[in-house]
């Protein structure tokens, strides 16, 4: 029987990566990789970083799989429209991930994806993983390992609780702050916005902490009020990008 | 300078820290444990697990602190009487462990924290840090290192994304859920929840992943309609900490 491994490699810095994972990863055969094309360069380049250091007791292969164009909002589609076009996406990329562990890794072998972050946030392999089972043409074992979180680190290097005393913590997207920009009580986590969508929140008693890249020596911290570090944040997260041509950012919001 | 390490050990199974955190854990001269009194024997095992597997580059000691009473909400308090409560309960501790760096750590020595679970969720020690640095009366550098919490644990043996696509997570408590049992859109993780509050939901659509002493040989999960699979999960519970002396654990309930 065929084993699947989704690793969660933690975020930025390499040795943010439990024993576990390590373990698991020097069980692996193939490890599969989805080429998102535009996928940044310094990804790509942690992972095989990660592979470099950590994957040592044995010999591995990679295997790039052409991902198909995953459907965007601003194709114009309304959110049941674009909840179908993900599934259908879903359903494609099972189809060739389906045909690579068939052709690709041995009846007994162990094939493995290694996720940045937590593969249970904000991230579609678990969701593809059921995808090639419901698909019944290969069979297989599999488990899920989980890793530190963007938000862990961005707490951990900010030094502050995610919650504040027994308040919830809602972890949110840069499109549904978008669409209703009033952070709820507690603490609201922001993740996959591009556009800063917390600009257009005017509340002088929201605090931001903010992080980009965090881990990695480009890491760049800021917190404050948000109506007065916003336009630093904004400034500085051109300039990352500018300069090292990726930005992965994540940001708290609460009222203290 | 002192340095002060707050380094987050994971939950449930020892090799689930982090390399980051093993090698904070080499750093450490002494490891301040505060004596929660009736803190299960097996957390303190956990933890003595940890030093005893990761902690092998130099000698440590561990110096335990009697911990002052922590407020209950069950005294009888308001909201703002608890938070008081908490407050004052987080300077008494903040006293005590002042004593304990300025007695027991050399001037440039290494003093930790481990915490089971990341630092930034539910857990007080990053504002016990504060609170001491707030005081003055002790210089010291200090680093927060996040681990895996067991919400990632839990999500990663049900082999579930915390989030759905697109939709919002809300962390809450026990006692929230308690004040309010509707569980809004999205994912609601709940933690911190002795009485198992969701029992009030009595709604057929909505799905329950629990999981209990996760990453233990004790380990029991459960998953599946709420108003279905909620007895046998009291049973489970009640039956694990008859048999095992402690219960830790936390659940997602969402609609699918």
């Amino acid at each position: 029987m065929r084993t699947v491994l989704v690793i969660g490699i933690g975020a930025g810095d390499p040795d943010m990566i439990t024993l576990q994972a390590v373990r698991a990863l020097n069980r692996v055969d193939v490890i599969m990789v989805l080429d998102k094309g535009k996928e940044s360069r310094q990804l790509v380049e942690f992972r095989e970083e990660i592979c470099r250091r950590h994957l040592r007791e044995r010999p591995y292969r990679i295997v790039e799989i052409p991902d198909p164009r995953r459907p965007r909002r601003a194709d114009g589609l309304s959110l049941t429209e674009y909840e179908a076009a993900v599934r259908d996406w879903h359903a494609k990329r099972a189809k060739a991930l389906e045909a690579t562990l068939l052709e690709d890794v041995p009846e007994d072998g162990c094939a493995a994806f290694l996720v940045i972050g937590d593969p249970s946030l904000y991230d579609s392999t678990i969701r593809v993983v059921h995808n090639i089972l419901d698909r019944g043409n290969v069979e297989f074992d599999w488990e899920v390992i989980p890793g530190i979180t963007s938000l862990q680190a961005l707490t951990a290097r900010h030094r502050v609780p995610l919650n504040q005393i027994g308040e919830q913590v809602v972890i949110t997207t840069g499109r549904r702050l978008t669409a209703d920009p009033s952070p709820p009580e507690g603490t609201t986590a922001v993740m996959l916005d591009d556009a800063l969508a917390c600009q257009a929140i005017d509340d002088p008693g929201v605090r931001i902490y903010w992080g980009a890249n965090i881990g990695t020596p480009e890491e760049v911290l800021r917190s404050g009020p948000l109506t007065e570090v916003i336009e630093e944040i904004v400034a500085a997260r051109a300039e990352l990008r500018e300069r090292t041509g990726w930005v992965l950012d994540t940001y708290l919001l609460r009222r203290e």
